[in-house]
Protein backbone atom coordinates (compact mmCIF):
# COMPACT_ATOMS: atom_id res chain seq x y z
CA UNK A 1 0.00 0.00 0.00
CA UNK A 2 1.17 3.22 -0.68
CA UNK A 3 0.43 6.73 1.14
CA UNK A 4 0.27 9.72 -1.40
CA UNK A 5 0.02 12.93 0.09
CA UNK A 6 -1.47 15.43 -2.79
CA UNK A 7 -1.16 19.30 -2.26
CA UNK A 8 -2.84 22.04 -4.68
CA UNK A 9 0.16 25.21 -3.81
CA UNK A 10 -2.10 28.90 -3.92
CA UNK A 11 -1.44 31.58 -2.17
CA UNK A 12 -4.87 32.39 -0.23
CA UNK A 13 -5.62 28.24 -0.01
CA UNK A 14 -3.52 25.16 -0.47
CA UNK A 15 -5.57 22.47 -1.15
CA UNK A 16 -3.96 19.08 0.51
CA UNK A 17 -5.35 14.97 0.20
CA UNK A 18 -4.23 12.10 1.97
CA UNK A 19 -4.74 8.90 -0.41
CA UNK A 20 -3.88 5.11 -0.54
CA UNK A 21 -3.56 2.64 -3.34
CA UNK A 22 -3.73 -0.71 -2.53
CA UNK A 23 -3.18 -3.16 -5.30
CA UNK A 24 -5.39 -0.79 -7.54
CA UNK A 25 -7.34 0.78 -5.44
CA UNK A 26 -7.61 4.47 -4.69
CA UNK A 27 -9.10 5.54 -1.03
CA UNK A 28 -9.05 8.73 0.02
CA UNK A 29 -8.35 8.71 3.59
CA UNK A 30 -8.45 12.55 4.92
CA UNK A 31 -8.18 15.80 2.67
CA UNK A 32 -8.84 19.90 3.39
CA UNK A 33 -8.08 22.94 2.58
CA UNK A 34 -5.06 25.45 4.62
CA UNK A 35 -6.57 29.20 4.33
CA UNK A 36 -4.43 31.71 5.37
CA UNK A 37 -5.33 35.10 6.39
CA UNK A 38 -5.17 38.05 3.60
CA UNK A 39 -4.55 40.63 5.63
CA UNK A 40 -1.20 39.50 7.28
CA UNK A 41 2.40 39.38 5.56
CA UNK A 42 3.69 37.36 3.34
CA UNK A 43 6.20 35.67 5.98
CA UNK A 44 3.69 35.07 8.79
CA UNK A 45 1.23 33.19 5.98
CA UNK A 46 4.28 31.06 5.07
CA UNK A 47 4.96 30.66 8.68
CA UNK A 48 1.41 29.43 8.72
CA UNK A 49 1.23 27.30 5.99
CA UNK A 50 4.22 25.23 6.74
CA UNK A 51 3.31 24.49 10.17
CA UNK A 52 -0.42 23.30 9.42
CA UNK A 53 1.61 21.37 6.93
CA UNK A 54 4.10 19.79 8.92
CA UNK A 55 1.23 18.54 11.05
CA UNK A 56 -0.31 17.40 8.29
CA UNK A 57 2.67 15.36 7.18
CA UNK A 58 3.15 14.01 11.07
CA UNK A 59 -0.28 12.77 11.43
CA UNK A 60 -1.04 11.26 7.61
CA UNK A 61 2.73 9.81 7.13
CA UNK A 62 2.53 9.21 3.54
CA UNK A 63 5.28 7.71 1.55
CA UNK A 64 5.14 10.87 -1.31
CA UNK A 65 4.32 13.70 -1.63
CA UNK A 66 2.50 14.86 -5.03
CA UNK A 67 2.23 18.45 -6.11
CA UNK A 68 1.53 20.35 -9.17
CA UNK A 69 3.86 21.94 -11.05
CA UNK A 70 3.03 25.57 -12.35
CA UNK A 71 4.28 26.72 -15.64
CA UNK A 72 1.42 29.04 -16.77
CA UNK A 73 1.01 31.83 -14.10
CA UNK A 74 0.10 34.95 -16.54
CA UNK A 75 0.64 37.42 -14.10
CA UNK A 76 4.19 37.50 -12.57
CA UNK A 77 3.40 38.64 -8.92
CA UNK A 78 0.79 36.14 -9.05
CA UNK A 79 3.48 33.81 -10.23
CA UNK A 80 5.79 35.21 -7.37
CA UNK A 81 3.24 34.35 -4.92
CA UNK A 82 2.54 30.72 -5.49
CA UNK A 83 6.14 29.94 -6.09
CA UNK A 84 6.19 31.22 -2.72
CA UNK A 85 4.14 28.72 -1.03
CA UNK A 86 5.49 25.78 -2.99
CA UNK A 87 8.53 26.32 -2.02
CA UNK A 88 7.09 25.84 1.60
CA UNK A 89 5.32 22.91 0.78
CA UNK A 90 8.58 21.19 -0.79
CA UNK A 91 11.07 22.41 1.79
CA UNK A 92 8.47 20.80 4.38
CA UNK A 93 8.42 17.59 2.37
CA UNK A 94 12.14 17.59 1.96
CA UNK A 95 12.94 18.40 5.71
CA UNK A 96 10.98 15.34 6.31
CA UNK A 97 12.85 13.14 4.18
CA UNK A 98 9.54 12.64 1.58
CA UNK A 99 10.26 12.63 -2.27
CA UNK A 100 7.98 15.00 -4.18
CA UNK A 101 6.62 13.80 -7.49
CA UNK A 102 5.48 16.97 -9.66
CA UNK A 103 2.64 16.59 -12.23
CA UNK A 104 1.70 19.62 -15.01
CA UNK A 105 -1.95 20.49 -14.96
CA UNK A 106 -1.97 18.83 -18.12
CA UNK A 107 -0.76 15.95 -17.27
CA UNK A 108 -2.96 15.82 -14.54
CA UNK A 109 -6.18 16.40 -16.43
CA UNK A 110 -5.26 13.93 -18.74
CA UNK A 111 -4.89 11.98 -16.27
CA UNK A 112 -8.07 12.27 -14.30
CA UNK A 113 -10.22 12.77 -17.49
CA UNK A 114 -8.40 12.02 -20.34
CA UNK A 115 -8.03 15.49 -21.63
CA UNK A 116 -5.12 17.49 -21.31
CA UNK A 117 -8.21 20.12 -21.89
CA UNK A 118 -10.56 18.99 -18.66
CA UNK A 119 -12.86 21.74 -17.89
CA UNK A 120 -13.25 21.97 -13.37
CA UNK A 121 -16.50 20.45 -13.29
CA UNK A 122 -15.16 17.06 -14.93
CA UNK A 123 -12.62 16.81 -12.78
CA UNK A 124 -14.66 17.21 -9.70
CA UNK A 125 -16.91 14.32 -11.38
CA UNK A 126 -13.93 12.09 -12.01
CA UNK A 127 -12.21 12.72 -9.01
CA UNK A 128 -15.71 12.00 -7.07
CA UNK A 129 -16.25 8.61 -9.28
CA UNK A 130 -12.47 7.67 -8.40
CA UNK A 131 -13.38 7.82 -4.62
CA UNK A 132 -16.49 6.82 -4.99
CA UNK A 133 -17.74 9.82 -2.87
CA UNK A 134 -21.21 10.94 -1.79
CA UNK A 135 -20.76 14.60 -3.64
CA UNK A 136 -17.47 16.45 -5.38
CA UNK A 137 -15.22 17.67 -2.69
CA UNK A 138 -15.00 21.84 -2.08
CA UNK A 139 -13.23 23.89 -2.77
CA UNK A 140 -11.76 23.01 -5.87
CA UNK A 141 -8.36 23.17 -4.23
CA UNK A 142 -9.47 20.52 -1.99
CA UNK A 143 -10.66 18.76 -5.13
CA UNK A 144 -7.62 19.76 -6.91
CA UNK A 145 -5.33 17.73 -4.05
CA UNK A 146 -7.36 14.67 -4.71
CA UNK A 147 -6.92 14.79 -8.48
CA UNK A 148 -3.34 15.09 -7.97
CA UNK A 149 -2.71 12.78 -5.32
CA UNK A 150 -4.96 10.19 -7.41
CA UNK A 151 -2.27 11.32 -10.82
CA UNK A 152 0.64 10.03 -8.66
CA UNK A 153 -0.72 6.34 -7.98
CA UNK A 154 -1.90 6.20 -11.80
CA UNK A 155 1.81 7.02 -12.65
CA UNK A 156 3.48 5.02 -10.16
CA UNK A 157 1.19 2.36 -10.85
CA UNK A 158 2.16 2.42 -14.59
CA UNK A 159 5.64 2.71 -13.82
CA UNK A 160 5.48 -0.60 -11.55
CA UNK A 161 3.84 -2.55 -13.77
CA UNK A 162 6.20 -1.40 -16.87
CA UNK A 163 8.94 -2.44 -14.48
CA UNK A 164 7.25 -5.89 -13.72
CA UNK A 165 6.89 -6.90 -17.68
CA UNK A 166 10.51 -5.81 -18.58
CA UNK B 1 22.89 50.73 15.62
CA UNK B 2 21.06 48.47 13.62
CA UNK B 3 22.00 45.20 11.99
CA UNK B 4 20.36 44.53 8.80
CA UNK B 5 20.63 40.97 6.25
CA UNK B 6 19.94 41.68 3.08
CA UNK B 7 19.14 38.87 0.48
CA UNK B 8 18.78 39.05 -3.29
CA UNK B 9 16.92 35.77 -3.94
CA UNK B 10 17.70 33.74 -7.00
CA UNK B 11 17.67 30.02 -7.92
CA UNK B 12 20.87 29.14 -8.75
CA UNK B 13 22.43 31.97 -6.26
CA UNK B 14 21.31 33.93 -3.63
CA UNK B 15 22.97 36.82 -2.28
CA UNK B 16 23.16 38.02 0.84
CA UNK B 17 25.14 40.90 3.04
CA UNK B 18 24.96 41.49 6.87
CA UNK B 19 25.41 45.67 7.17
CA UNK B 20 25.30 47.66 10.36
CA UNK B 21 23.78 51.46 10.46
CA UNK B 22 25.16 53.53 13.35
CA UNK B 23 24.46 57.05 13.49
CA UNK B 24 24.22 57.20 9.58
CA UNK B 25 27.36 55.44 9.07
CA UNK B 26 26.82 52.16 7.04
CA UNK B 27 29.45 49.42 7.57
CA UNK B 28 29.71 46.18 5.44
CA UNK B 29 30.20 43.29 8.19
CA UNK B 30 29.83 39.51 6.22
CA UNK B 31 28.74 39.34 2.70
CA UNK B 32 28.51 36.07 0.79
CA UNK B 33 26.14 33.99 -2.13
CA UNK B 34 24.90 30.83 -1.51
CA UNK B 35 25.00 28.69 -4.46
CA UNK B 36 22.99 24.79 -4.53
CA UNK B 37 23.75 22.28 -7.15
CA UNK B 38 22.13 22.63 -10.23
CA UNK B 39 21.59 19.03 -10.90
CA UNK B 40 19.30 18.31 -7.79
CA UNK B 41 15.65 18.69 -7.24
CA UNK B 42 14.24 21.84 -6.12
CA UNK B 43 13.36 20.53 -2.80
CA UNK B 44 16.96 19.40 -2.42
CA UNK B 45 18.05 23.15 -3.39
CA UNK B 46 15.28 24.13 -1.31
CA UNK B 47 16.16 22.42 1.86
CA UNK B 48 20.13 23.25 1.25
CA UNK B 49 19.25 26.96 0.96
CA UNK B 50 16.82 26.70 4.04
CA UNK B 51 19.65 25.53 6.24
CA UNK B 52 22.56 27.90 5.16
CA UNK B 53 20.15 30.69 5.42
CA UNK B 54 19.30 29.58 9.00
CA UNK B 55 22.93 29.22 10.14
CA UNK B 56 23.59 32.95 8.33
CA UNK B 57 20.49 34.28 10.54
CA UNK B 58 21.92 32.16 13.82
CA UNK B 59 25.38 33.60 13.11
CA UNK B 60 24.80 37.28 12.55
CA UNK B 61 21.87 37.99 14.86
CA UNK B 62 20.34 40.42 12.29
CA UNK B 63 17.57 42.93 13.51
CA UNK B 64 16.00 42.93 10.59
CA UNK B 65 15.52 40.98 7.17
CA UNK B 66 15.02 42.96 3.72
CA UNK B 67 14.44 40.90 0.75
CA UNK B 68 13.63 42.46 -2.99
CA UNK B 69 10.64 42.22 -4.04
CA UNK B 70 10.22 40.78 -7.85
CA UNK B 71 7.39 41.81 -9.74
CA UNK B 72 8.71 41.33 -13.05
CA UNK B 73 9.65 38.47 -14.34
CA UNK B 74 8.83 37.64 -17.56
CA UNK B 75 9.07 34.05 -17.71
CA UNK B 76 6.58 32.61 -15.74
CA UNK B 77 8.36 28.86 -14.99
CA UNK B 78 11.48 31.50 -13.40
CA UNK B 79 9.05 33.19 -11.30
CA UNK B 80 7.87 29.92 -9.87
CA UNK B 81 11.41 29.25 -9.24
CA UNK B 82 12.79 32.28 -8.01
CA UNK B 83 9.42 32.89 -5.99
CA UNK B 84 10.05 29.30 -4.12
CA UNK B 85 13.52 30.18 -3.20
CA UNK B 86 12.35 33.69 -1.07
CA UNK B 87 9.42 32.21 0.07
CA UNK B 88 12.33 29.51 1.77
CA UNK B 89 13.74 32.83 2.63
CA UNK B 90 10.64 34.34 4.38
CA UNK B 91 9.91 31.38 6.04
CA UNK B 92 13.26 30.98 8.06
CA UNK B 93 12.98 34.74 8.68
CA UNK B 94 9.63 34.36 10.05
CA UNK B 95 10.54 31.05 12.17
CA UNK B 96 13.31 33.29 13.87
CA UNK B 97 10.73 35.57 14.26
CA UNK B 98 12.42 38.35 12.32
CA UNK B 99 10.67 41.44 10.80
CA UNK B 100 10.54 41.30 6.96
CA UNK B 101 10.91 44.66 4.84
CA UNK B 102 10.61 43.84 0.87
CA UNK B 103 11.74 46.49 -1.38
CA UNK B 104 11.08 46.48 -5.22
CA UNK B 105 13.83 46.77 -7.99
CA UNK B 106 12.95 50.25 -8.93
CA UNK B 107 13.04 51.44 -4.84
CA UNK B 108 16.37 49.65 -4.79
CA UNK B 109 18.26 50.93 -7.76
CA UNK B 110 16.40 54.96 -6.99
CA UNK B 111 17.73 54.65 -3.23
CA UNK B 112 21.60 53.39 -4.32
CA UNK B 113 22.01 54.91 -7.44
CA UNK B 114 19.30 58.18 -7.27
CA UNK B 115 17.77 56.69 -10.39
CA UNK B 116 15.25 53.32 -11.25
CA UNK B 117 16.64 52.72 -14.34
CA UNK B 118 20.51 52.38 -13.16
CA UNK B 119 22.50 49.80 -14.72
CA UNK B 120 23.92 46.94 -12.64
CA UNK B 121 27.62 48.72 -12.99
CA UNK B 122 26.28 51.94 -11.35
CA UNK B 123 24.46 49.49 -8.44
CA UNK B 124 28.58 48.42 -8.16
CA UNK B 125 29.85 51.64 -8.18
CA UNK B 126 27.90 52.82 -5.34
CA UNK B 127 27.83 49.90 -3.23
CA UNK B 128 31.71 50.10 -3.26
CA UNK B 129 31.21 53.98 -2.38
CA UNK B 130 28.61 53.05 0.16
CA UNK B 131 30.46 50.51 2.13
CA UNK B 132 34.41 52.02 1.53
CA UNK B 133 35.26 48.79 -0.46
CA UNK B 134 38.73 47.74 -1.98
CA UNK B 135 36.61 46.32 -5.04
CA UNK B 136 33.45 46.01 -6.24
CA UNK B 137 31.98 42.71 -4.64
CA UNK B 138 31.33 40.12 -6.73
CA UNK B 139 29.04 38.11 -8.06
CA UNK B 140 25.87 40.30 -8.79
CA UNK B 141 24.14 38.82 -6.27
CA UNK B 142 26.29 39.43 -3.30
CA UNK B 143 26.46 42.94 -4.63
CA UNK B 144 23.05 43.40 -5.09
CA UNK B 145 22.29 41.90 -1.38
CA UNK B 146 24.51 44.95 -0.46
CA UNK B 147 22.42 47.50 -2.23
CA UNK B 148 19.07 45.23 -0.81
CA UNK B 149 20.27 46.03 2.78
CA UNK B 150 21.55 49.61 2.59
CA UNK B 151 17.93 50.30 1.06
CA UNK B 152 16.52 49.29 4.12
CA UNK B 153 19.07 51.21 6.65
CA UNK B 154 18.03 54.21 4.26
CA UNK B 155 14.24 54.00 4.28
CA UNK B 156 14.61 52.85 8.09
CA UNK B 157 16.64 55.96 9.05
CA UNK B 158 14.25 58.37 6.65
CA UNK B 159 11.27 56.84 8.64
CA UNK B 160 13.24 57.74 11.96
CA UNK B 161 13.91 61.10 10.91
CA UNK B 162 10.25 61.86 10.00
CA UNK B 163 9.11 60.15 13.23
CA UNK B 164 11.48 62.65 15.29
CA UNK B 165 10.48 65.61 13.04
CA UNK B 166 6.63 65.28 13.82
Amino acid sequence: MVRILGVDPGTARIGWAVITEDKGVLSAREYGCISTPEKVTAELRLKQLYKEFCKIIKSSKPDVVSVEDLFFESNAKTAIAVGQARGVILLASSLSNLPVASYSPVTIKNTICGSGNAQKAQIGKMVQRIFKLEKIPTPDDTCDALAIAATHAYSYKLQNQMEKSI
